[in-house]
């Protein structure tokens, strides 16, 4: 059985939705990040990174969120929460998931992890300020160019919307505005009503 | 025919050696960052980030490092360049690139591109002090963790390689000492000595 390592309300939510989409079994491990649990010797053993999300399968530990989700559609052809035998349909979706984490995410991470990219307080601060409007640049982009609708890559949900759907619950707390983002807005909205996404949600309270 | 958006010697070189590998019929065209071509009327139109590398299909324009590979891969599947039907395989080489994308290639851009993150002169030239330090740290746990030997995944040559061998191109000018990780040396001097790598690191000059 698949165990999923996650902390609530951070990117994992993004694979623990899709795990529940698509009917997965998994058992859901929390790791308590107030006990700095993702940085304790037990927890460097399943992801050395020190982060969630991780999935332990049978032949070992997969880490970094688009490629636990495509994981996930490999593996539940079933679910189609993949265009899989198409190359190019495959390659929108991949590079959507590649701009959240390398793009959106890290944006977002300057505000309560810029430690990361400076030691002194002040430039920390200055990375903190600045993320409405980095966060709400890359929001503004997806909104424009990127999102198809009613799902993120078009009639089809796949494996962008809930990582979508997770980096727009940040929003208000990143300090931007999500109604500047009336089909974001929308889509996340129809998002929390689906019973998959419900049942996860509580579970990272 | 591909068309195929690169800047000399920034991460588009890992998608041009997985062309050449693959034997993929492209045109590559050179975008000119020293004219700011990359954020040009023409340029945005086919990819609205403002960034490379970009790739330009029959069907549409597929961005994000990441994601060009995989559709290189899967594509041209005499090349073998990715373990396509193999789902836990799959998953720790995507697992890898997304990595380079999220962690080590972010990091890095810190030295040159803070101003994506901050506004105050102050606060850029901390997060470019600290780049040795987080980009060292990267390829440490590369070194020690991911990487398997010979090549990046194993015995068997894939998208990771052109990859890996980019970033690792960077390292002296990130003022991190090579010589620290002796696995990750030796394979940028085996990459640079493959037929494919040595004519596109020509354009590249
Ligand atoms: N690139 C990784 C990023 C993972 C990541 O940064 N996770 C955060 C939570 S959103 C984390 O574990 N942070 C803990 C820490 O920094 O100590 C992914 O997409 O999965
Ligand atoms: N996540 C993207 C990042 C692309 C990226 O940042 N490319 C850089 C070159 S390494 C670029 O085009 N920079 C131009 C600029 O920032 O103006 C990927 O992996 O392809």
């Amino acid at each position: 059985m698949l165990k999923f390592f996650f902390s609530p309300q951070s990117c994992a939510l993004a694979s623990h939705i899709a795990l529940e989409e698509a009917g997965a079994d998994y058992e859901a491990v929390r790791v308590d990040f107030s006990k700095n649990e993702q940085r304790g010797a037990a927890y460097l053993k399943i992801n050395p990174k020190g982060r969630v999300p991780a999935l332990a399968t049978d032949r070992g530990v997969l880490t970094e969120t688009p490629a636990i989700l495509f994981f996930i559609a490999q593996t539940h052809p079933a679910a189609k929460l993949a265009p899989l035998e198409d190359p190019f349909d495959l390659g929108r979706l991949q590079a959507f998931n590649a701009y959240l984490c390398s793009t959106v995410h890290v944006a977002h991470a300057h505000r309560m992890r810029g430690y990361r990219w400076a030691d002194d307080p002040a430039a920390i601060d200055e990375m903190k300020r600045k993320v409405p409007q980095t966060v709400g640049d890359c929001f503004a982009l997806i909104e424009a160019e990127m999102f198809e609708g009613p799902f993120v890559m078009g009639d089809a949900f796949t494996i962008a919307d809930p990582y979508l759907f997770t980096l727009a619950t940040w929003l208000e707390g990143d300090g931007v505005d999500p109604a500047r983002f009336p089909k974001i807005l929308a889509h996340r909205t129809r998002m929390a009503a689906r019973p998959a996404v419900a049942k996860v949600w509580a579970l990272h309270q």
